[in-house]
């Protein structure tokens, strides 16, 4: 007889995960990347090289590096971010980690506890607002413009929790091309904030994943660059400038907290191989590599924008990125995203709902995320067509598309 | 001034790591294995070929093959481990995941609540032990003889708690090559096991990871491959056979459970090049390898026996592992064990103190783990006779040393 296993599984356990069944013919959603730009050749060469010369290394835990991670790409790293964030930081002070979800996880895992509060953009990363909810966190939203989150709002969100005698315990943002709605902050407001996090004395844990990828190559300066008072916990990822199948992020902080991270790290060190294969890789080829990719995605995004005026018209107000593999929409009020969500995955158009992108769920109503990094510029107009036509018929928007009445 | 991060963290955080200053120079503790030993030549041609066919797959989370992980890998070990333990089973049936101290997360994260009662080996594998205390669950060794977990002994310990209405949420076993103990466990008490988690109605989880280090390439079938009930949960590793640094391990499970584990893994996917090279290299080479790699290890471990026997003599009591990486020896009463891992430490010698590879910390006080697997055979003598030289300067014994009094 079958063993029965919802008799030993604890309690509040989330349901099942379906089994996979191949991606959607349109896939807008997840941090995938472009195909074609993954260097493949030189990852073959970077993988020979480095395992011809130390190959026998992956024999011990951590190879010869200890458990911060391989040192010669923590080393590549603290001089490339120096040189792209203003950060000023060795090798020491870098913690690689198996994509930047573990980063979050070893932030959370130090620092929360049920019942806590943190402060985070009202429209946000999934995964951050999911392991927030998950750890009965109390997740306050911080009303954004298209400088990233207002420091007015702010204030007022920092006292009125003071009021209540509440302190965050951090204030969670993605500066630079922020995700969802693809804005950078500027550097006088980098400073504002940095300014509440001061007067409040709260770390603020800055997510710069997508950093890499604005599209005009420039970016402002790292929060963590200008704080002094080493409050500011940093963390990036090659998924988003590589390949996300690749697990390889990193979190930049302080000592006190860093050696707090790898007390918690119980994961017998992030992958080796992955991560030797970029130390080797990252020196000759990284940055032509982000130019080369930057070009790349700015063209999709440009199909995406396009084609979303295209067939949208004003139907859809779109904030256009300024770098990064997603635009998000928003749609007029009789237009719900979720049943648009559920329309259009059973006809190979995969989207983000709003509502999975926002501290609170009914702020994303008749908002959506598309990513574009993964599809083809073909694949890209042929979906949102389809998109356009999927929603026309369920909520009768857009009236027009291509300049013809539906 | 420097943000304080002791007025944000959590309640309970464990202390600080240290920085990590390099291996010691006799090192015998860890998972590692041997250097020289690690398929380099053959790393580089798999890695080569399995980019050059689908290197541009990395570009989306989890390759092609969903999150259970890298399909032919999934493919290999179907095939493998029906050969090998008996299981039959499809890919369908397996999770890869980031070593299987991922596979001991996702168990008890999907099992165990605080409070909940888990039964394993009185003397266990740390990493297991370490968790379970961790999540504040009630751990219950079962004593061990040569043959593994005494089936009298756990009949008992499982009859009491029905008495006092605990039912453990599983039993925890590492059956072929018992961690520390080097035992295999014979197929007809694996039968007695599974009739005893019939009959009181709970899983088994069967850590498998040093079985395909058995010196003589023997084993019994697995637990999971006698069970009909599909009350068994089966993890093992590459870790062991290929490289620790290499964060591959495997889950084989009814889909009951597999479903929930996949979804509370949240971590993008565990490491794709890994899986991929891995995958790649192990239909040609895997299985020659490992036979290469027990010849090794048992050439080491015959090199720690027989010093410990010239070093020690008598005083040291030592179990004849069956395979594996490591010997667990008991001392006399007068030497406890961890002050003689702090004189060691201090000296280059690195042991495991046994009260950290026991479930009640008080039975180990005159027991230690000694790991070879990764120091040269010149290395295991030079280091048991220091390690032989400290516990007689520390302790009066042993009173002798090859022969000659000390």
């Amino acid at each position: 007889m079958a063993f029965d296993y919802s008799t030993v599984f604890r309690p509040n356990l989330p349901p099942a995960a379906k089994r996979w069944s191949g991606f959607p013919k349109y896939n807008f959603v997840g941090g995938h990347n472009d195909g074609a730009a993954v260097p493949v050749q030189d990852f073959i060469d970077a993988a020979a090289v480095v395992l011809n010369r130390e190959g026998s290394t992956l024999a011990t835990y951590s190879l010869e590096s200890g458990s911060q991670g391989y040192l010669p790409l923590r080393e590549y790293l603290a001089g490339f971010l120096d040189k792209t964030t203003g950060m000023v930081q060795t090798a020491e002070d870098i913690l690689l980690v198996s994509g930047s979800l573990q980063a979050l996880d070893l932030v959370n895992d130090v620092l929360l506890a049920e019942g806590d509060t943190v402060v985070i953009e009202e429209a946000a990363y999934q995964g951050a607002v999911q392991r927030l909810n998950r750890l009965g966190v109390n997740v306050i939203g911080a009303p954004l413009d298209d400088g990233g989150i207002r420091m007015d709002a702010l204030n007022n969100i920092l006292n009125d929790l003071k009021k209540d005698g509440v302190k965050p315990k951090y204030l969670y943002a993605v500066p630079t091309v922020q995700n969802p709605t693809g804005t950078v902050m500027p550097e006088e407001r980098r400073l504002e904030f940095l300014k509440l996090a001061r007067e409040f004395d709260v770390p603020i844990f800055e997510d710069d994943c997508y950093a890499d990828l604005t599209f005009d190559g420039t970016r402002p300066r790292a929060i963590r660059a200008l704080d002094e008072d080493g409050r500011v916990i940093f963390c990036g990822t090659f998924s988003k400038t590589i390949a996300p199948a690749l697990r390889v992020g990193y979190i930049v902080a302080e000592w006190d907290i860093l050696s707090r991270m790898l007390a918690v790290k119980r994961d017998g060190g992030s992958g080796a191989l992955e991560q030797m294969v970029l130390g080797e890789y990252c020196p000759d080829h990284f940055e032509d590599h982000i130019v080369k990719l930057r070009g790349v995605l700015k063209q999709k995004c440009n199909a995406m924008l396009e084609t979303l005026a295209a067939e949208f018209g004003t139907a859809a107000e779109v904030e256009t990125p300024t770098g990064g593999i997603f635009v998000w929409v928003t749609m007029p009020d009789s237009v719900d995203t979720m049943k648009l969500f559920e329309a259009a995955s059973a006809e190979g158009v995969a989207i983000n709902p709003g509502s999975e992108w926002v501290a609170d769920p009914a702020t994303g109503t008749h908002k959506m995320r598309l990513c574009f990094g993964n599809p083809t510029v073909d694949e890209i107009r042929e979906g949102v067509i389809k998109l356009a036509e999927i929603c026309h018929r369920e909520f009768g928007v857009p009236e027009r598309g291509s300049n013809i009445e539906r």
